[in-house]
């Protein structure tokens, strides 16, 4: 069972090692899902996507032992359940802020090196007069063959789908005109 | 460079080691592919998949020199330019034939086992009151995780595009018979 909390495209300040730094809009997506079997495994997961780049797939799943180790290893104060309306938040306030000249929030997406497989870190960093403050860190894994065969495979249905509506949706709307129209003619 | 040949939904009998043949739908294309480099090399593209079915996928690549072999192995007496015609004609034939009580012309997918790895074969089978001819048997090869990744990523472009194109449309055809319905109104 999925549960999607978040949903939405960010620019987000992409660091790769030995490139300069640049600005890229990022689609985050929030889920909560509830493995049945073998455990009653509530995990949070976090998916990083790039609508014009199909092949783009970063993701990570965070259980609950996963995050008593971050929130030791970042010093957090909250507790499993409340952590996803917490990251909401912070995306919400990278979010307000990015059309800004000099956004306060900004989401920074680093990778050590540009190999397919090393991980990512995405970061939530508030820029005050002082320093730089990093809220929190997610390191993210890029999707394998498999993993984006999948995803992409999700979406193809979901668009399949929507097509369908969207041509019912003219089929319906043309013929309702369309009569309209004769009727007002008659 | 490609350029597609065929592009049609065939019935076929699919029969798979220990389990009873069943008919069912397979999209077929053939493409004609010419590689720049290193060698010019032309090649003829046969991929088979399922439009109910996104991980279902088999193709063949047959260029020249295994066209020769295809050809010494199965008695053909044509040439690798006219293959593609000929094939053409017999999925035509078989395409006539599907709806028929007892069609002459049937499509075979074979696979020796049920395993992800697999070949199947593709077969053109006639079948006269005397026997079962086999027109033509072709190898085909599952696709891997990154074939089947390539292949949903380019689906999924083209129908991102048409739904753009859909959407378009839709809002055209809505404002144009507003306008009319509007004007005749007045």
């Amino acid at each position: 069972m999925e549960n999607i909390l978040f949903d939405k495209v960010l620019s987000v300040l992409l660091k790769i090692d030995g490139q300069d730094s640049r600005s890229t809009a990022i689609h985050v997506t929030l889920e909560t899902s509830t493995s049945a079997a073998p455990l009653h495994r509530k995990e949070l997961l976090v998916r990083l996507t790039d609508d014009t780049d199909s092949f783009f797939l970063y993701t990570l799943a965070l259980g609950e032992d996963d995050f008593q180790f971050l929130k030791n290893q970042q010093g957090l104060l909250i507790d499993f359940g409340t952590f996803p309306q917490k990251l909401i938040e912070l995306l919400e306030l990278c979010l307000d802020q990015q059309n800004k000249e000099s956004p306060k929030f900004v989401l920074h997406l680093s990778k050590m090196d540009n190999s397919e497989h090393s991980l990512a870190e995405l970061a939530i960093v508030e820029t005050n007069p002082f320093k730089h403050l990093t809220h929190l860190t997610l390191k993210v894994k890029p999707g394998s063959d498999l993993e984006v065969k999948q995803f992409l495979a999700k979406c193809l249905k979901q668009l399949q789908e929507e097509h369908r509506q969207l041509q019912s949706h003219l089929q319906t709307t043309e013929s309702s005109l369309k009569r309209q129209l004769m009727q007002s003619h008659e």
